[in-house]
């Protein structure tokens, strides 16, 4: 993993939520590559013992770690921080969870719920849910930015113009994220790993997995950015999609409530079809579905797809 | 094109709207197929030599002309109509507009714009647009529903839980849809038919192309659905993935504000690296770019991604 790397981002340069008057763990260059280690989004507080209980326990004030601050030499207010991803290498160990009063139907499920996944950490094959669901592996991180130029402490939960808990599920290996620079040296930090996420992460987490990440930086002056942009090699689904979807809908004014009812129906579709419990259905949907917007201009109704790819049950 | 189906439903049997008191043009049972002679959502108001100009005399009391309704022997309130696409028949000829007043961006494009599109009718290549852009094509129906419970006149713009003009690209050949039914026969009637379009619809059309459309129906009794549900028989974006996307993004609290923004930040990106009109740049992201949710929970931003595919510029 990564033995060319300029730089390695030790497991203890870490830090909570974002601040841009956190001291820089590495002053590097345009052009220089790093290995993070990165921790999971629990901070490493879940092991394959865990059951849901243990969710009481979490501490809220440590979640989501990052790894970094990197400061970049030569970054600027303005400028676009140029970040490649070029490699993963997974723990094979994850959680899924339900946290109470966290995810899109937290008020439908207000119980917490844990599921721990042991997975090949080569990926030669799916993370295992339960007796029948096979769940495709695709590494990404979670969270990935640079400092706001807001002085004082931030929450590492939002996402912003900067980055941060972005869950971009296609932000896998190969993809190159443009970030929007707001202070000198950027402030690089990188974490939540995550071995599957579907887009949306509705549930509120994915297959959460301490994972290293491999990434090359590149200052990019004279082309601002309103909101970060990224770019994919090639196809983003086509470890889901061999055997094609079902998908369920919502209709109506609001998209909040659209993807709630599309969310909802898959949900009661996995159960009746495949005999699942509500909880895991949502979990399943949290790490495998993919929330899209299939039309936003019919006023006043608008369509939200929810897409369950067949392979997991396939 | 379907030479065994059981019925057609040809060109004059359309009507505007919906209505549950509509008289059904057929009868058909359970298990039969259909050809419909669809119309294109401008009622074939344009034509090869049409000009922006032409966008002013369009009859919106006559927009999305359906064909049909069709009585489908033994459907029932409560019961699910079984919609199997079987195939379709594409004209060659297509159109896509600004049309002031509607779409996403309608606040920021105001003034009318056409593009006519000549394509292979039987879809060896991609759709052309300028000097350089070509559009993968992949036909479907953008109005597919069945009649409303209640009384009086609707409105075919806004898609319900019974569909209607629900613009979901996925619904293309081979594909099946569920529709909840509110009426005795369902009545069933199909109209839009799209050659292409991107998950969003942002500017409002697609690529506007009268076909015909062959399907199967079948009547499911004692599983109430809720909202419309399909399935895909395999993947629903390798005509556009092959080489990956560009993507912008929206973050913040609202997702229609994210939607906005997300598109913004594509047109902006598309100006700047292919030298396009703005208004054109609109057009090519309502029918080849994908608005997805990225994430829903991470409260209070979320994100909305805009997925490019590299291939239209490729």
């Amino acid at each position: 993993m990564c033995r060319t790397c300029d730089h390695t981002i030790h497991r203890g340069q870490r830090h909570y939520g974002w601040d841009r008057d956190f001291a820089p763990v590495l002053v590097a260059r345009s052009g220089e590559t790093a290995l993070f280690q990165c921790h999971d989004a629990a901070n490493d507080h879940f092991d394959a013992e865990s059951t849901a209980a243990d969710i009481a326990t979490l501490d809220f004030d440590k979640v989501n770690p990052v790894s970094g601050p990197v400061f970049v030499e030569g970054a600027r207010p303005g400028d676009v921080l140029k970040v490649e991803i070029l490699e993963f290498a997974p723990s094979g160990f994850g959680w899924t969870a339900n946290i109470p009063g966290f995810g899109l139907l937290a008020d439908q499920f207000p119980d917490p719920a844990l599921h721990v996944w042991s997975y090949d950490r080569d990926l030669g094959g799916p993370g295992l849910f339960g007796a029948r669901a096979r769940v495709p592996l695709k590494p990404f991180a979670g969270t990935i930015g640079v400092a706001p130029a807001e002085a004082g402490p931030h929450s590492v939960v939002p996402p912003r113009r900067v980055g941060g808990n972005l869950d971009i599920r296609d932000l896998a290996a190969g993809a190159t994220l443009y970030l929007p620079v707001e202070v000198e040296g950027a402030l690089f930090s990188i974490g939540d790993t995550h071995a599957a996420q579907g887009d949306g992460e509705v549930c509120g987490t994915a297959i959460e997995s301490a994972m290293d990440v491999a990434l090359r930086f590149e200052v990019i002056a004279g082309r601002p950015l309103k909101m970060p942009m990224f770019e994919t090699p090639g196809p983003v689904t086509r470890h889901l999609d061999g055997k094609g979807y079902v998908a369920t809908t919502g209709i109506g004014p609001d998209l909040m409530t659209g993807a709630r009812d599309a969310v909802s129906g898959m949900i009661d579709h996995l159960c009746a079809s495949e005999g699942l419990d509500p909880v895991d259905a949502y979990m399943l949907c949290s790490v495998a579905g993919d929330l899209r917007i299939s039309e936003i201009v019919d006023v006043p109704n608008f369509v939200v797809s929810f897409h369950f790819p067949k392979t997991v049950f396939g």
